[in-house]
């Protein structure tokens, strides 16, 4: 298994080439850096997103979910500082109108910056542009709710789910009957209005997040927060990605938001480096803080023991879905050879591949097809399952290989004599003589327990 | 069981109550006709979600997934038609400055009409406002995208998700290798500025669609869209709605879109009278005529046996999450007595339950919450479960009749002995003793198979 196969080009190639992810409005000439998800993509996005829920909800007693709306009352981002402080400095180009990152200037990734007034004559010629100071622009997109000019409101698209979390934590822990610890999960779409996304679906104008907001007694937040950085790291090994492709990376003192006493990023190493999965952060009070002063309710939670009320502290592990995404797939992504013949597989975790068995007659006649339409119609009742009859057998394995199916199912003569079918495994590419009898569950059991 | 006991009333209430649903933004004094999920909301949701991909996508052959980005090139949205004709007409008061949906004014249902700036000094009386001819005011939120105001795009928020269908439709056929009859399905979010949102989540600014295009041989136009209609129809029986409470009705010709030869809405006699819960209209091959026309690119799909180039028609059910939600809540709301106390039970369809099952310890002593925790993690691993050993045993049921818990296992003194439980019928209030052994196998199987 050569990792070094795996380039960003050839992501995006097999991405677009079987509907993983394409460019979105593609036909309009596309809007940059939007991404649609074709059929694969939405299995594997949300395999990923129920691979999350499952770790964070369902499997344990201590995370309950919610679903906050996209557009929240605009305080909400003025007690959480994203109205005043969620902003890029900025510098435009007196001569050209060109806008850039004033971070960017001095870092030698962005070295194409240049004067698009002033093209340069010759190679290696790189005029600069005549620069303002910078200023700071909101990354929030703006919006406006009501039809009526005098009553309407000036909304947010929200930047991140959590802020949803947040102004729900009374609510929730009455109605659900929970004490810190406890948690509040949530999925869905946040918006930043970048000046310099990229890097296919690793930064996006429009993204899924994975955030879980967890609700300590003040004096356990480090020791939660050591946990949950534990539980994350975990977490994506569990799904297949080498321990050698990940690392925890803690914030330096100058890189922490200033309410935060510790955060922690987990890096996956893409093919663009070492770069940010998901982050752990020790949020302390602060939002709850803001939220109790700005919405003037009390949201600290009253200890029915001790009878004195606190503002819980809080540890959010927060993942983007898209590069959750990405990064099974760079870790999946593989070439080798069979027989001499070059072919490209993904080594999803089978919980993870879009679809779990190929059921394929080996020929288009002599009954098999009617048999493995047979088959194919059982296994589909329990798992994603797909039937292809179309070109030869080997053709037909190189497609479910490109798709990360972890097996295929072939109907030969044999099975119509014995009941019996072939399992070939994408990765071992070992073929098993199976009953159909019982198929389900074996195939049920391998992609469950499979690690 | 009494249908009449629903109200919409009972229903807010109880979503509220149990944490299905409450209005965003609470603790800011909300933000109107703005809901957030909580957790059996959101556990419920999921569940109307999965099981519409289950019929649409899994269960199919001929029909893949989509998702699609919530903001698309703006287009989109002029060829679509939305620029120029998604719009209410407006007419203001001059006197109080109120607005109001023209075709209000005249509508019985909307006697409140009246001027905010001349009130009523005796009961009855009804002083009109003085109104402005109307004016279209369009229902998409506007947004922008890119931080330079000279290469800046204004854009806005998807109204439907249909749109992203249509312009992915040539990319996702030539790449899933499907000839029409084939479909593409998408669950996402959409946004309407409305004028005039209501009925607690039946009609809310933002909101989630479950659409699906169907692209159909033109001559096969008529007959798909009857299948479509009957298909839908069926979906809404299979999941517990009562066919007495459902209806076809087909637009009539004032109705229809101008592009639409047929479009039939499915309603449920929601608490507030009939109403739309999804609708299924034959669109004609409007769309894909536009979408080619304005991005000048060939849309047309070439019949590889006669070589012929055609616009496919297009069959689209289009339904919402929120009101099938809503619709499954009103149809599942009961209320009876249990030795004289009066219960509110959700009579949801176990697939659609929030929760499959509670774990229950008769004792919170004598080792049967041990035991109970045991029982809990086996069924957790295969079904949403839930453990509570929280008051006396009749109030824990009651709490999960409240929430559509179709089972309630029991722990006592017996399953310490010979290793059964009690299983807990939520609507027939039987009470069979079943082996520990087996009962996740036996449990799955009442889920999945109960009609």
């Amino acid at each position: 298994m050569s990792t070094d196969a795996v380039t960003m080009d050839k992501i995006v190639s097999l991405s677009k080439r079987r509907g993983f992810v394409f460019p979105s409005s593609e036909i309009y000439g596309g809007l940059g850096s939007s991404y649609d998800y074709g059929h694969y993509g939405v299995l594997l996005k949300d395999n990923v997103k129920a691979r999350w829920l499952e770790a964070m909800v369902r499997e344990r007693d201590d995370i309950v979910a919610l679903d906050s709306s996209i557009i929240l009352h605009p305080e909400v981002w003025k007690a959480s500082g994203h109205v005043a402080g969620f902003s890029d400095p900025l510098v435009d180009c007196r001569t050209c109108k060109q806008r850039f990152r004033a971070d960017h200037l001095a870092d030698p990734e962005h070295q194409e910056l240049r004067c698009g007034k002033r093209p340069s004559k010759r190679p290696g010629e790189t005029p600069d542009c005549d620069l303002t100071e910078p200023r700071n622009f909101n990354l929030m997109f703006q919006t406006r709710v009501g039809a009526v000019e005098e009553t309407g409101v000036d909304v947010y698209l929200r930047p991140e789910t959590a802020q949803g979390i947040f102004i729900n934590f009374k609510n929730v822990a009455q109605i659900a009957r929970r004490k810190p610890p406890f948690g509040i999960a949530q999925v869905g779409k946040a918006f930043r209005n970048e000046i310099t996304p990229g890097n296919f679906i690793f930064r996006t104008l429009e993204f899924e997040q994975m955030e879980m907001e967890f609700f300590v007694p003040p004096d356990e937040a480090d020791e939660w927060y050591r946990y949950w950085v534990d539980e994350r790291f975990r977490w994506h090994l569990r799904y297949g990605v080498r321990e050698s492709h990940l690392r925890v990376r803690p914030h330096e003192a100058d890189e922490l938001s200033h309410y935060s006493s510790g955060t922690s990023d987990i890096e996956y190493l893409f093919p663009i480096g070492w770069s940010e999965l998901e982050g752990i952060a020790n949020r302390g009070n602060f939002d709850l803080t803001q939220h109790a002063e700005h919405s003037r309710q009390k949201l600290e939670w009253k200890d029915p023991q001790t009878g004195k009320g606190y503002l819980p502290h809080v540890i959010e592990p927060a993942a983007g879905v898209g590069r959750a995404m990405l990064a099974l797939l760079c870790e999946a992504y593989d070439e080798d050879e069979i027989g001499g013949e070059k072919r490209t597989v993904l080594r999803l975790h089978p919980t993870m591949a879009p679809i779990k068995v190929a059921v394929l007659p080996l020929l288009r006649k002599d009954g098999h097809p009617e048999k493995a339409r047979e088959v194919y119609l059982e296994l589909r009742k329990r798992m994603s399952a797909e039937y292809d009859e179309g070109g030869n057998i080997g053709k037909r394995y190189r497609r479910q290989d490109e798709i990360g199916t972890p097996y295929a199912v072939t109907i030969d003569h044999q099975t119509l004599e014995d009941g019996t079918v072939t399992v070939r495994d994408r990765d071992s590419l070992s073929q098993e003589r199976l009953p159909v009898q019982g198929l389900v569950d074996e195939l049920e059991a391998r992609v469950t327990n499979r690690t």
